[in-house]
């Protein structure tokens, strides 16, 4: 499983990126893990099951319910902002794209606990985040960085 | 989704029930969430993969490699027994089969949310669980008490 | 630290057994832990400050404010009922007074993690649970338990 | 109650501006409440105690004993890096201190959820929070910030 952080709300721009790369992670054969909301985690749902992969996502409330259309296992936590730490133990790696300060504390927990991180266009917070410049490339590093399935 | 809760440890006869509820749970098409570990857990993850059926794992630990190897989508919380209100929220019923304290929690947690509860020789704290005599019977009613999928 | 469980309502007889507790638990020097709310809750830190002792709330939502008027020290957790376990943890015992479903899944916790447990008119699910028939025995039977301070 | 955090190693320095702005921070009256640790949080509790003051440690794991022997009020949760998130609810207002990737999921709860930030030589990820050059700075712009008790 391959976690997918970012903001809940996103341009389409970032949205675009975002589907592009859960399109190419589940390809790949990854399972997208996310926060199960909108935007960027909606994005990349809704690409991994144009491609026909699966989706998780950890939710913050405790409604299943809440989660998008594109989420295959909605997983309500009750736990609030604390549900991201799980999204992080969960995924053997992790793909920041653009993101506020939710995705920062997401990218922190992955720094803390040594997961391989890459960003797109987000966060510069430490240089054991591994830049990409598409989500085919950030992809490919993903992939690099844990080797593939 | 459905929820079979019970302890991680039990004997044959209670690993067979078990095994044998996971496997009626999936041919209605439920997905089977548990707590990821072994005895009724394992059992009903089995059972319902022997059928073809999904099964999730909210585990307690942070080391998705902890999940029996008759799960799917292993999701490592980090919150030890405090995953069990994960397991709660996420399924639209609970299934307790035997059980010890860990159970009871979970039947506690069931009971005050609303959630239908069927019990298969558990605790009897409530009337609000409601018994059943073999596998069969517990997930027909089930069925029953959330309508069929 | 001692933790006093019970519902968020309930009658005045309970209540008073309530404030007698934490009376007696103060004036025996121990800290009160509970869930910060009403009922049992607000009862027992009633009681305790009232021989001058001192209480913690451990709440399910975020915001500190809504803690009872006579909590110390609020801890605002945003776990929703997965707080009652950090209650569990911090306790050295438990004294569980009446109460519903949230108070049993508080029970079965200590049970599992094998904390000393006194009952007063509570949830009958276990011989471990040491009962007691008012607060007085019940506070004397928990300092025998873990030892005097 | 105010946050103090920090990471749980730092050298002697840094040692020595969270004991100041521990005391600092007593002498206004205010409560302390941190991750319950070494470094930076053992030094604000010890600080804080020196003048008097009154600390609460909201440890990761599941034994009170855990906490730094200047803890008033160590609250065992269970949780991992996850209690991190109850720290910045509970407080009205946070001091972060130099600190690692801890302390950055901490600074990013703190931003998402709008709490005063103050910092000493701490991560630079956000114009929200306000820089201070010496713990006594620190403290008053933490008073101005939420004003005085």
């Amino acid at each position: 499983m391959i976690a997918v952080i970012g903001a809940r709300k996103c341009d389409q721009q970032v949205y675009d990126i975002a589907f592009q790369a859960g399109q190419e992670l589940a390809r790949k054969g990854y399972i997208i893990i996310c926060g199960g909301l909108g935007g960027v985690m909606e994005a990349a749902c809704k690409g991994a099951k144009s491609a026909g992969g699966r989706t998780v996502g950890i939710l913050p409330g405790i409604d299943p319910a809440d989660a998008n259309p594109f989420v295959d296992i909605p997983i309500a936590t009750g736990l609030g902002a604390g549900r991201n730490l799980i999204i992080i133990h969960t995924a053997r790696a992790v793909l920041a794209i653009d993101g506020s300060y939710g995705t920062l504390s997401e990218l922190a927990f992955a720094l803390q606990l040594n997961k391989p991180v890459v960003g797109l266009a987000t966060w510069d917070v430490s240089e054991k985040i591994v830049p990409a410049l598409s989500p085919q490339e950030a992809v490919e590093q993903i992939s690099r960085l844990i080797g593939s399935i």
